[in-house]
């Protein structure tokens, strides 16, 4: 965004003279992207007088946050916010139109053009996450039986806003997708050539109840600018593009990272601007649970008061091998589940991965043993030292294994493998921890 | 994927037979991507035999992983390599080569066509990580002063290979960048239009030394297909296009992800291959630096050793008021290390920021300290219940602030503030708890 950089002082000069119309004149000659940042920086009460005059605010409005669509939306004439909706795409559009109030909905409804209302009643119904409640229906389509000619003409005759133009769906009367091509296709095949001989006919594409998910996954696969959506009867509903599947890319990473940090996601907020509440619920939840999993590692020690109070040493090392093991088990978490996430790794590979994983354990354990005698023999004597060699070489390996297995686990049990936080599987590793150590002290020291 | 699925068992039965001609014939009509994917789940004597017949070959490659492409083309013959290497986008044909044995390379190189080595030469020098190391140089330019009509043509008898023909670069005869026309505006203008007057001036684009996490988020800010990278005098190098951005975005999550699970990430590696001896080194590190974390809480302890000693009942919550903090800490940790990921937060929202987690923090340390106080009761007495609510308030409070700045401060340091991991947090948050534990009991119950 270098060439932004250098507008933004014009822009703050302008704003704080008040200067509206020379305001709008050098927005208006930036990339819609960045009108919509800048819009989202400026003052509220600038924000909407500017917003309501730009010329395309429609495409501005689709580059902002739904929270701020909405800010600036509510405040515009009913009759103008008929002219923005109806000039957005559809799958935003829809996301838009949700969002209203309902009294707001039931106002603007019977003025919006017919194409939106069949759109909406359409696309509503779609579950979210799902391909339907993300897919565009500006797509555009041509008949199987059009030369190269024909369909350049015709694509030169569109008027209205395509998600893109790029791919090109053909379809039948019955709307059924028969096949693709590709501009570049119609430009580079022979212009008497028709349609039918050169589109693709077998054509990737996904349904509308899968996943979004695997919508972008199959984008990113296939490295494709766009994926047809269909119903189970191979009709064509829509079309997802690629710069939808780089959102839920990024969106489900930031979801899975928040859950590896015990965190409930929360959806289409700022840290910056979210609720202090829903900051507190989506977290609070999880430090409860894992207060019982401590629980478990404070009744571990319940069980070994005798031998701690006799070897009041032990304490000083309770933090470090217990930690030792909640540390090497987040790792094994934290690898098993971003390769699950990616497709890297698939439930068949468990087996393969334990080996593995088991001989990686085996080596770190064998290290932080060696490391943490050391520090035994400083602090105590050689028994101390013995102690802890083998407990850290057992509590770093069952670490592993525990942290490896827990996300194939919640995954087999149908519930989402990053659940498998670090702080979950620190509870976890840390209880078992605290009763391999002490249980090894009690078996040589006593 | 879902075509793939059905011709999966087909393609497994043609294996089991080594009907090696019937296989290839059902493998061509893949897309290319599915070709790659099949060819990698072979068995590794049908996979080089298959690979070598393959028409797209070239194609096929750039879908697999770097260590799977060198695997393969190592056994074709050097005339073969020379031809698959031509074939191939120059940013994945850079890749390649750059992992070639020196020899192999040294071989080669005489026999490439004059453009590859000449790319060769360009790109190779630059940065890993750079906008350079991941450009391409198989864009398409034409002159100002054509018309629709002699554009359409000239991109008609384009032979080439392009990374993409939907986004035009227009340069003058330096070859310095004078602005961008998409395909669709050339269909869509008037034939008799001239380029210059159509295509937009202001290009957004890329150095070729800025860092590629900023390319792919200018690409995804922009939505655009493509981006030019240019040199510091205004020439266009190359471009990087959106399914390179998708890439690139993945990978930088992935980072992010193993980073906060504190595991050294490994590049272009999947756990199922990367060498046990790599997946070892990437975590002890680690491990070993907070071992010395821990060492802080046993030092914590010792100093308390009296204390602990007359109340033994106090180890028996030290895991669970300690542990709190340290999840209390990851969490703001995790949300922060995201946050400024994807550029959601900036440095100078600190202060805001801290207020509003200070004011979370003190929502969840009370909520705590009612649950643990409770327990506290129950096993202890209400000069117990007393120290732990106090204590626990305290401990959850600083560990917010402490996994709140710490990426601050290391982002700061001009580190990676994502090397904030969960468990680093946790071994800096479980000492101040021990310490602000004890000290609470010590000052209560002596």
């Amino acid at each position: 965004m270098p060439q932004l950089q250098a507008r933004i002082h014009q822009i703050q000069a302008l704003l704080k003279d008040q200067h509206i119309e020379a305001l709008l004149e050098v927005i208006e000659q930036l990339n819609i992207a960045d009108q919509a940042k800048v819009l989202a920086d400026m003052p509220e009460k600038q924000q909407f007088e500017v917003f309501s005059q730009l010329q395309q605010r429609s495409l501005v409005l689709e580059f902002m946050p739904l929270p701020q669509q909405l800010a600036l939306v509510i405040q515009l004439p009913t009759s103008e916010l008929v002219h923005v909706l109806d000039a957005m795409h559809s799958d935003d559009f829809i996301d838009l139109f949700k969002a209203l109030p309902s009294a707001l909905q039931q106002q603007v409804l019977p003025q919006l053009s017919t194409v939106s209302t069949d759109v909406l009643a359409q696309l509503a119904s779609y579950v979210e996450g799902t391909a339907g409640s993300i897919m565009s229906s500006n797509y555009v389509t041509l008949s199987p039986d059009l030369n190269m000619n024909e369909a350049i003409t015709a694509l030169r005759n569109l008027k209205d806003n395509h998600d893109t133009l790029y791919l090109i769906y053909i379809v039948d009367e019955h709307h059924h997708l028969l096949g693709v091509i590709s501009l570049r296709e119609i430009i580079q095949a022979h212009p008497d050539a028709i349609i039918q001989e050169v589109m693709t006919h077998d054509v990737v594409s996904a349904e509308v109840n899968n996943d979004q998910e695997i919508v972008a996954r199959t984008l990113a696969h296939y490295d494709f600018i766009a994926l047809p959506i269909l119903d189970d009867a191979g009709r064509l509903l829509g079309i997802v593009t690629y710069d939808d599947a780089m959102d839920i890319v990024e969106a489900e990473s930031t979801e899975d990272i928040l859950r590896a940090g015990a965190i409930a996601p929360f959806e289409k907020q700022s840290i910056k601007t979210a609720p202090i509440l829903s900051l507190y619920k989506n977290r609070v939840f999880w430090l409860v649970i894992l207060v019982f999993g401590s629980l478990l590692s404070s009744f571990g020690i319940a069980n070994y008061e005798d031998i701690i109070e006799q070897n009041i040493v032990l304490v000083f090392f309770l933090p470090l091998l217990v930690g030792s093991g909640g540390n090497a088990g987040s790792q094994s978490a934290t690898l098993m589940v971003r390769a699950l996430a990616t497709g890297d790794v698939q439930l068949k590979d468990w087996f393969k991965l334990i080996a593995r994983e088991s001989l990686v354990a085996l080596c770190l354990g064998l290290t932080m043993a060696f490391a943490v005698s050391i520090l035994g023999y400083i602090r105590g004597d050689h028994m101390v030292a013995l102690v802890l060699a083998i407990s850290m070489t057992g509590i770093v390996i069952l670490g592993c294994l525990i942290g490896m297995s827990l996300p194939f686990i919640l995954n087999r049990l149908k519930l989402d493998p990053a659940s498998a936080s670090a702080p979950l599987v620190t509870s976890i590793c840390d209880a078992t921890g605290v009763v391999v150590y002490l249980f090894v002290a009690s078996q040589l020291l006593l």
